[in-house]
């Protein structure tokens, strides 16, 4: 019997509204065998997000005891409210061979990074910086300061995207959830994946 | 204005009978936008095989030629004949920014990768070595000698496999196509073929 292949850790991050939680709804909306990792958060729900399932809101001090008991794969700090991701739900659905994707803001893919090198990290890239300011300003919901404070903090995660496997543009959200899912697809199908199991072959028939 | 990019040089490979010629001709009547490249072989064409669509049929004098001339981005002689990839309309694809696909022989295979070491190399494989051998005896064409000596080929191929960058199970001629297409989609959301351009607008806004 060969042993059970572990399911991939994939990273979805990029700028401050760039549309990562959009094409993270679109694809989950596919219904395709890809699981949902649910991230905590100190910041208020915007209109229509649902506790438990765009994310768990919590108090600070909820969210800094989370922090204290090593419940968090990664957590960070991001224009004043806290971000992370709950470790035990993502280790449970690795092990059982099941595919997970993390939407996540990128100060936490770095440290993902760290824990999980062999992780599949996707940076959603707005077609332009001028496009990213566009849509937050089209938001409605932030002052001026904030979205001057957003766009230095995106280009300096621009800047990061060399840590990322790969690259994804956000020019129409459902190419993006294409490319997205021919990604997963295609790591899959690295060689270094399923090489094991073809040399395994040859030793049978030999 | 940002240079034209290349396109993907995308090599299939795998074993002698895998069905590398079934599914290239699957993924040819989707009428994705990759290109093809059609070889040049000595050996004689099989049923419904058109000259200048499947292959080039060359005499072996007309081959050699060919070699001579340095007409030939790789070739390879194989069970007695020879097949070879004409180098011009790769070339001229590539430059074009168009994807194209080769469809060749293990052999032939390792020498691109030493000419195209950034070309996108996907192995076909068998799901098993056994299946392999029940399709080459379905082929009905072959003696058991030529069978025996290609399973003794395709062990060997089988161990060249940590040379691609992709293994793509041929299980389902439908499913492979898919996985292909898959790759090459995810090819081109690669980081260090997206950096460069994003580096630019970040240049822009500065």
């Amino acid at each position: 019997m060969m042993k059970r292949e572990k399911g991939l850790l994939i990273v979805l991050s990029g700028p401050a509204g760039v549309g990562k939680g959009t094409v993270c709804g679109a694809l989950r909306n596919q219904n395709t065998a890809i699981e949902y990792s649910v991230s905590a958060t100190t910041r208020k729900p915007r209109e229509g997000e649902k506790h438990g399932v765009n994310y768990f809101f919590k108090t600070r001090e909820q969210f800094e005891q989370m922090i204290e008991d090593g419940k968090l794969l990664e957590w960070a700090e991001y224009v004043g409210n806290y971000y992370g991701t709950p470790i035990d739900y993502v280790q449970e659905t690795i092990n059982a061979g099941k595919d997970i994707i993390l939407e996540i803001e990128v100060q936490g893919a770095q440290k993902v990074r760290t824990v999980f090198p062999e992780g599949v990290f996707i940076f959603l890239a707005p077609p332009s910086l001028k496009e990213l300011r566009d849509r937050i300003v089209g938001r409605g919901t932030e002052t001026e300061d904030i979205i001057n404070e957003r766009m230095t903090v995106a280009k300096e995660e621009i800047d990061l995207m060399t840590m990322y496997d790969y690259v994804v543009e956000n020019d129409k959200v459902e190419w993006a959830v294409e490319r997205i899912k021919a990604i997963v697809t295609a790591e899959h199908c690295k060689r270094e994946r399923l090489i094991k199991k073809y040399k395994e072959l040859v030793e049978v028939e030999k």
